[in-house]
């Protein structure tokens, strides 16, 4: 049931993620300065941020390190140069994909890391790998969260399997995620209300990671906040792969845990965000990714035509339609 | 309560409202081409719109016709000359400003227009005066609305007395109006029950009008349409005032009624919206939007901020805050 009386109140188990290097970095390939990486982290503190994920954990055999920045990777000593000990309320995330992270050796214990949260993304049908994952990481001392991806072209069936299949692993938090920008609000509801009822019988927390296709990113995340979800992740004017993701400008003007401060999140945005975009740049909505959205379709074809240039829309739309 | 359970189904009573040369009007004083309007007019006919605004019935007293374009005063010289008869199932309507219009002159009868709807625009403590334009439209033979405008810094009691005084009226449907693009969909479930109370007390229609100073436009029309809301406002790619409003192309990607069809928007799109907007024609959410719509005020310090090319957002921030 939605909390739909307590707009003025504030509840403390919410949390807000900041996505900007790991979901932004899909953006530009990882290459963010250690100006922007240090500002961001400090920004972030001030704002009484929760949490910071600052990049993946991806596999360097899968990967060329000399094709992306640091943050592809999140090596340790990478870490450590930036955020030392980090001896600040901010805990510090990196993501770790199913079949792209050797995990084994990459993620080392969390006393000798920066790092106090794992991220494992995985589809529906990698569910095994991915608790094999989740049972590394908390053995070697991390938090841990579960992304589910693509569940909207997933059936209802799996993904209740892959609840359960979480409930009884030692994940921290499960995360809704909408890959593909594609669910409506209305629709958000009745999918907390299927995570929820795993997180309570479990005792797990719930998290919402939004794309912003159908401009919905914000709204849903505080649906999915309204029906008891906490994890609320966000990325600095919603920098993040395609349409990008919910606005943490937005968010924290919403939130009324007197903990958040959005003056730093305005300072940052002016001093490194919108001077990122005027170098070129590009996420945000736009109406290709309306097209992908509506259509529950991972947005590639619409980040294709966006990084040609292309103005043909209608052609555009003509193209995905036919596709399947 | 919400029919969520219906979102593959359509409700028969739905109108889709383009509100394009009106409320985009306000971004470039109504200088359309008559290419424009004439291409527009055919896409709505096209893409099974059932209503479209356009413009003001503004006075020609307090304003300058040779400072506007024509459809900030709707002659009926300009409509015929663009619509003729209007053989088509579309419908036209002008609104018309409570104080600003000489609507015993300038709002002919029903029998002798191309208009089929006035839309009487007030807020609550002009209520009085929209009613007699109401009755002045009604008894003309025109549908009418009356749009309840800025609702969210008047007391909900005064909405109450408001909407009473309008179920007694002749109107046919009342407007939900988020003038500053400040109201959260769970605030929008709310204000939804508070007037269709009246509505269903009067036996009356209700509409919404949203703005998207929070990225909640779209959303926010969609939630009270899910409230049993009919009468959904939107325009090309949001054109309107300051963030503009809740985009065409996403309300039509959302409703399931077959009569819609998102092509001839698209190809509307390509063809006139996208180099408007190449030409410096500039609407739509930014984070300026964003601050005004969070302090529930007037969008009017962050359309003169954007018009003057400012990127000190800060600053901006700084000033808006201790305004009051």
């Amino acid at each position: 049931m939605k909390e739909i009386e307590k707009l003025i109140e504030f509840r403390e188990s919410i949390k807000v993620v900041d996505a900007t290097l790991r979901d932004g970095g899909l953006v530009n390939d990882f290459y963010f300065s250690d100006e922007f990486v240090k500002a961001l982290y400090k920004t972030n503190v001030k704002a009484g941020v929760d949490y910071m994920e600052i990049g993946y954990k991806a596999s360097k055999e899968m990967f060329d390190p000399d094709k992306f920045g640091k943050w592809k990777f999140c090596n340790e000593d990478d870490i450590n140069a930036i955020f030392g000990n980090n001896d600040t309320d901010l805990k510090l995330a990196a993501m770790a994909d199913v079949g792209r992270c050797d995990y084994k050796n990459d993620i080392i214990d969390r006393n000798n890391s920066a790092l106090d949260l794992i991220r494992v993304a995985t589809y529906v049908h990698t569910m095994p790998a991915a608790i094999d994952m989740i049972e590394d990481a908390h053995k070697k001392g991390y938090e841990t969260t579960c992304n589910i991806m693509a569940i909207s072209t997933a059936q209802e069936g799996d993904v209740k399997v892959a609840l359960e299949m979480l409930g009884k692993s030692s994940v921290d938090c499960i995360y809704i995620v909408d890959s593909y920008g594609s669910i409506y609000p209305e629709a958000m509801t009745r999918i907390c209300d299927l995570y929820m009822n795993a997180a309570e019988k479990y005792g797990k927390k719930l998290g919402i990671h939004a794309h912003n296709n159908q401009q919905l990113a914000f709204a849903n995340t505080i649906e999915a906040c309204a029906c008891g979800v906490d994890y609320l992740d966000a990325t600095y004017s919603g920098m993040g792969r395609g349409a990008g993701n919910c606005y943490i400008e937005s968010l924290v003007g919403f939130l009324r845990n007197p903990k958040y401060n959005i003056y730093p999140i305005i300072r940052f945005i002016e001093d490194y965000i919108n001077p990122m975009k005027e170098q070129g740049v590009t996420w945000g909505y736009d109406t290709q990714y309306l097209f992908t959205g509506v259509l529950n379709r991972h947005p590639k074809a619409a980040i294709d035509y966006t990084k040609a240039g292309r103005k043909d829309i209608t052609e555009f739309y003509n193209e995905i339609i036919v596709q399947d």
